[in-house]
């Protein structure tokens, strides 16, 4: 799939993934690593917690957001280079067995005023379970090159 | 260290962390399994690219806080459940070499309007390299229960 360029960015354009399935090894894999709470680390000690059960990390859900990006027809030329978020939120804990894919939609692409060779493409990028319920719900700002001409 | 309940929180406290050192081949193994581009995986590709250099994901720097944040003096019974984030961008990369920690600084703690037992605390959350500067700055609003009465 070729790159594009921040001319080829438009509003209301959706960009999609493939899937990944999320099992409880995997949830345990990474929260023993980066983020070992119980809740995310021990059946038994999630279902007596805020979680009622075993929960991906946050942190987890959203480096598997990032993988499925990298992986989807979003192909920006100089790669997937994020200023930062608009808005960040988990609308549900991602429970072993979740089978989860991603939709960007671009919601504004704008050029940039420091920089005349990049523009800045604001996505809302929402990663699904299997059920279509949203998990995280994120507003980046990429930075992505004009097309040299 | 005894946790901590919502009245324990007042805006102005500062809780820190301790130091993790990050390499290149710690920036190599989380990129490639969470975000395989090559400027987080080459060190040739990374020099032609946007950051000019090998440089950890930013997903990895939000991994990494994790880890710095549970490991810290924040200990809110419970444990660290975010509802969301106000804020989230990165000022500058981590690079190999570098040494972060996280200071967690009280900005809000208000009751729940909907759940009784439970306040929100926002803080903001800051994660810093080995010369002071922020590579990652968010402000989540963490669920923290109630002291029973």
């Amino acid at each position: 799939m070729a790159v594009q360029y921040f001319e080829d960015f438009a509003p209301g354009q959706v960009y999609r993934s493939g899937t990944v399935a999320v099992d409880a090894a995997a949830i345990k894999r990474y929260a023993a690593e980066y983020d070992p709470q119980p809740f995310h680390l021990d059946e038994d000690a999630a279902a007596r917690s805020f979680f009622g059960g075993l929960a991906a990390s946050g942190w987890h859900t959203a480096s598997l957001t990032m993988r499925l990006l990298v992986d989807s027809e979003l192909k920006p030329a100089g790669g997937i280079v994020g200023a930062g978020l608009d808005e960040f939120r988990w609308p549900r804990p991602v429970r072993p067995g979740d089978v989860l894919r991603v939709e960007s939609e671009v919601l504004e692409a704008r050029p940039s005023q420091s920089r005349p060779a990049q523009g800045l493409v604001k996505l809302r990028v929402t990663t699904l379970n299997q059920n279509g319920e949203p998990v995280l719900v994120m507003v980046p700002n990429l930075v992505v090159p004009r097309r040299e001409t």
